[in-house]
């Protein structure tokens, strides 16, 4: 098991907001990951549920941590919740930096497969394999193994959605805020996808939740979708939750879209609604 | 009046964050301050309590309403939050960036008598005059003047307890995290009272929660102190709440220490407890 240091520990409602760092193996670097531990896992006693949240563009582990008050609700709920980075990080492969919305903080939790990305940026991996086996060994105390859940916002509800829906039984719930859903049909998604994929499109679509949907064959899932309607990414057609809605439809798989009004991209509509969020998996994963 | 400028307005919790910008007079430059205006605020046909924020060393007007969750309990309570700056902003004072708990961002919410701060760093006739009024006369169909509450953390936390002491009856109700509350004997207080103040002790009981205590003798005011046992600077004897109780109990001035096991002294702790103080502002401004 790859070694945990402590980065950081704070309290906050009733529980423990840590951060860790260690080293990864599918990424080649040294990663930083956050962990709440909700009241309910002092003592060790308990196995509680573990949900995952991905973060978007630009975002490192802190900035869900510190914006978005989920604490509140995951000590109320007595769930833990992990947060990864968004990308590997210190790999300097060239141009990594030159983009917001590729390279550094912008990994899209797949794994490449064209030069240079290919040796590093294996976010999809990291994730589902690597970190996952890792919280279940570190953490065995108080994570129960058969009630996990995965949620993320825009990049990251992109990475939760095809996380859950490529690995069946992995994840027992998923949810998402401003997703990227069909990201082979929007600017982001095709930057991304080409520079990390390359231009076969039916690599493209092992990594899109909108053609997964399509070919979903596994145990029943409901995803629960979140979305502004102000949200200037989803009036640019960054976003299209209505192509992973549609998609849904056609294929049998339970979808709920929750539009809210006047609510923009931002982690104060994603403070707004964490709460909902969490009661959600809670409520899948306690049943 | 002064002009107005919206900066930034996010929706949250069903009310809007908005940051302005205006033209300090009492400090010569250009000052942004936050304005959250709960749901109840629509339609401007109820006068709403109000409560300012005043935040710690190191921040600006951005930390609070990033990172404490407070919009949540402001919503439920319908109370409208004003978060001022720390400090003027820009006009380069020669060593105003050297330090960081001296200068910018660090301007103690005081009057400065010492050149060369004497000039801009007049923070409490900005605070209590010139923004006070102006908030006054800007949100007129919103506000109540008559319920108007502050609160703060650290530096703000001492801003408050000072404000409130300071100009009896400005403020109806008033509560501190973590607040430095007897400047005139910590290290972080003598250092801004010696460069803002000069070496004249009985002015620095004019701005010095425990000395103004001593001699308080106007309409009743219960003092609600908050404290992370935890806190580094807490155990540095930086804040020392012990010394204001005590002037409290010899002057009959109503005091509720409240020291939290375990916490710190960062928006982890504050956002933990944040509702709790909303609720103690609004059950006095609402009585």
């Amino acid at each position: 098991m790859d070694k945990l240091e402590l980065v950081s520990c704070n309290k906050v409602f009733g529980g423990l907001q840590k951060v860790y760092s260690h080293s990864s193996s599918e990424l080649k670097c040294k990663m930083n990951f956050s962990i709440y531990l909700p009241p309910q896992a002092e003592g060790g006693d308990v196995k509680l549920p573990l949900v995952y949240y991905l973060s978007g563009l630009t975002c490192n582990e802190q900035n869900f941590i510190t914006k978005s008050g989920f604490q509140r609700y995951a000590a109320e709920q007595g769930v833990i919740v992990v947060g990864p980075d968004t990308s590997p990080r210190g790999v300097k492969v060239p141009g990594d930096d030159e983009s917001w919305d590729f390279g550094v903080s912008a990994g899209f939790y797949l794994d490449a497969v064209k030069e240079p990305w290919a040796e590093n940026y294996r976010m999809g991996s990291y994730l589902n394999k690597e970190l996952y086996e890792l919280i279940l060994q570190a953490f065995s105390n108080v994570v129960d193994p058969e009630r996990i859940g995965i949620m993320g916002h825009s990049m990251g509800g992109h990475g939760a959605l095809v996380s859950a829906l490529r690995n069946p039984g992995l994840y027992k719930s998923v949810s998402a805020f401003a997703p990227i859903c069909n990201p082979s049909a929007c600017p982001w998604g095709v930057k991304a996808f080409t520079g990390y994929l390359g231009e076969d499109k039916s690599l493209w679509a092992e990594w899109d939740a909108t053609e997964l949907v399509k070919k979903y064959d596994a145990p029943p899932l409901t995803l629960l979708i979140d979305q502004g309607a102000s949200d200037k990414f989803y009036i640019e057609k960054q976003l299209l939750p209505e192509n992973l809605v549609e998609a849904c439809r056609s294929s049998g798989v339970p979808v709920i879209l929750n539009l809210r009004d006047g609510y923009d991209h931002s982690y104060y509509y994603i403070s707004t609604y964490i709460g909902e969020h969490l009661a959600f998996h809670s409520k899948i994963l306690k049943a």
